[in-house]
């Protein structure tokens, strides 16, 4: 429409004739006061505990925050939420890239969303600070989870280092089952020491692997295997279910070669397609029963008392190792030390001596 | 003879006639001077470059000494004997209880002494603080090789830690180069992490195995394969050779588990019969291999550079957090802190942030 056509439109609005308002100021003022006012640090625990998404991800952003005031309010929020937090199953999630995990977690999300599951997906990539979020950043992988309301999605945090970035999924953790989630399935890449840190806060670690085309076992990093509680085989449908099945018997001779585990659970190898959403239920049946397991044996418990030990413990000394490490006085003679060490005119020892009488 | 008959000898002394004494005062005052004296640090060095054995174990002694002013003269020594270092190949020998590995030693011992090899036999052992040098301590167990002058032995250095045990060892290790050994051999049994502190001050790592009734794959503590660069199945003889045949087949496709190592080695699995002095040349033959290939490559050079720079971070972390958690205040307060997350009453990040604003 023109503007000379919309002139002499039959509806044109004369002079003097006062129309009521399309959107009422006083609604707006309330919106923009909501909007402005944060939540005081009660008010916040108060709507996590009900089960509310909204102060859920606020204060998650309260957690990843590097802004002072925000570490203090996220402090409070967390021990406000610890009494009410623990209540949960914690799963650990990885496979290398193409083995299909958002398709895994997908069907899996969704299996436990109908037999009535409060999930929380989260994950841990250490690289997201660079990357900007790769894993389940893209939540259109997840389409349908995304839309389920038993289902809470949050991408990685940020962080410098993966110490950052665990202590901050850790503290989502409990945020997430003080929220009322009953599952807590946390994702992860091979990249570094992630793997490590995601199966020292998880219940259960679940790798996923692939059949390939023969010599599957090659080039598994180290220790993964003996990290998994199970190794559930992907994509183990049409043509690939031949070599799915002589994977399941490779990667069973793999687990064996290990010590039998303290939780006293063997390791066990299973086929799924979470393309098809086949062998899906079998895994959580799996999990189901590893949970009874350990919580009649005591391990659960013990072992969630153990990583509590295990993260106090790693927190203080990296915080040590960065104090020294980044001091620039040290830096520069650590330098110089070293060379010293590589031309034979001093020791290791004698250096580290040396480092260590300077701070 | 009684007293009666000496008095009626022939021989009998006259009185007035002057004897000469049957012991030179002066060359005792010169021995016991000479006992007393306490060689000087560059006669020390002097004499550990000409390959004097008594002033290697003496300088060895000063390295294991808890009194300060020997720590400081080991230093010195150390330090005048680290550039003649370094020229000698490594190889750590590691193995449960009743694998053979003090036969193993004998055996390897003489066969590298008879190829004209300079020998030093060293271990780690940290529990001998308790036991008094349980390994190589009864060196009844290797009689040949005590005897044979190629090869010096020294039990391992007690200590209460690991980290001051294998301080020691390296530092014993230079000592011995210096003196002109050029094939260190490095014993320990798999006590607590004994196994990775050898395997971070050697060229090749060693695990010696033995066939077993069937399942001998069950228990391989973590990571040992992988440290592995040969598995030798000793008592490979007799009625054992089937089963250490079919050991070895299982032992190879447990090695072939793991990524390429770094050093372009392929890991082999040898058997041998210390006992019967069978297998053994083929093992020496193998780690030459192993000593041309990655100096060649340039690893073995690059691995030497890379265990100092591990040895001087850990020696660093290991203080900074002696220094932490021996503190008296932050041994109460830390029992306090994990209290406290049990209870859920803290968290573990925020009980480590309380710890480090105390000191």
């Amino acid at each position: 429409m023109t503007k000379k056509s919309a002139q002499n439109k039959a509806l044109q609005e004369l002079a003097g004739v006062a129309h009521s308002e399309t959107t009422n100021k006083s609604v707006i003022a309330a919106l923009k006061k909501r909007r402005q006012t944060k939540p005081s640090t009660d008010q916040l625990i108060g709507s996590i505990l009900q089960g509310n998404i909204t102060a859920l991800s606020r204060a998650i952003t309260l957690i990843e925050s590097t802004n002072k005031n925000h570490s203090e309010q996220a402090h409070d929020v967390i021990t406000g939420c610890l009494p009410h937090a623990n209540k949960s199953v914690r799963i650990g999630i990885t496979g290398v890239p193409g083995v299909g995990k958002s398709t895994f977690i997908e069907s899996f999300g969704k299996h436990l969303s109908n037999s009535g599951k409060k999930i929380a997906v989260l994950a841990i990539d250490p690289s997201s600070s660079i990357t900007k979020g790769s894993i389940l950043g893209d939540k259109t992988r997840m389409e349908d989870l995304v839309k389920d309301t038993n289902v809470y999605i949050r991408p990685s945090p940020s962080g410098e280092s993966l110490g950052g970035v665990a202590r901050k999924t850790r503290e989502t953790i409990i945020l997430c089952e003080a929220a009322g989630f009953d599952t807590i399935l946390i994702e992860t890449v091979g990249v570094g020491q992630s793997e490590t840190a995601v199966h020292s806060m998880v219940d259960f670690f679940l790798l996923l692997k692939l059949a390939g085309a023969g010599d599957e076992l090659q080039g598994i990093k180290r220790g993964i295997i003996e990290m998994a509680d199970s190794i559930a085989i992907n994509k183990a449908d049409g043509e690939n279910i031949r070599s799915a099945k002589i994977a399941k018997v490779e990667f069973n001779r793999a687990l064996h070669l290990y010590p039998k585990k303290e939780s006293e659970w063997t390791p066990k190898v299973l086929l799924c397609s979470a393309l098809h959403n086949k062998g899906i239920d079998t895994i959580w049946e799996m999990i189901d029963k590893y949970v009874s397991l350990t919580q009649e044996n005591g391990y659960f418990d013990h072992r969630r008392h153990e990583q509590n030990r295990f993260w106090l413990i790693e927190t203080i000394k990296d915080k040590l190792h960065a104090d020294f490490f980044n001091n620039d006085v040290i830096k520069k003679e650590l330098k110089h030390q070293i060379e010293l060490i590589e031309t034979q005119k001093t020791t290791p020892f004698a250096a580290a001596d040396y480092l260590l009488n300077l701070k």
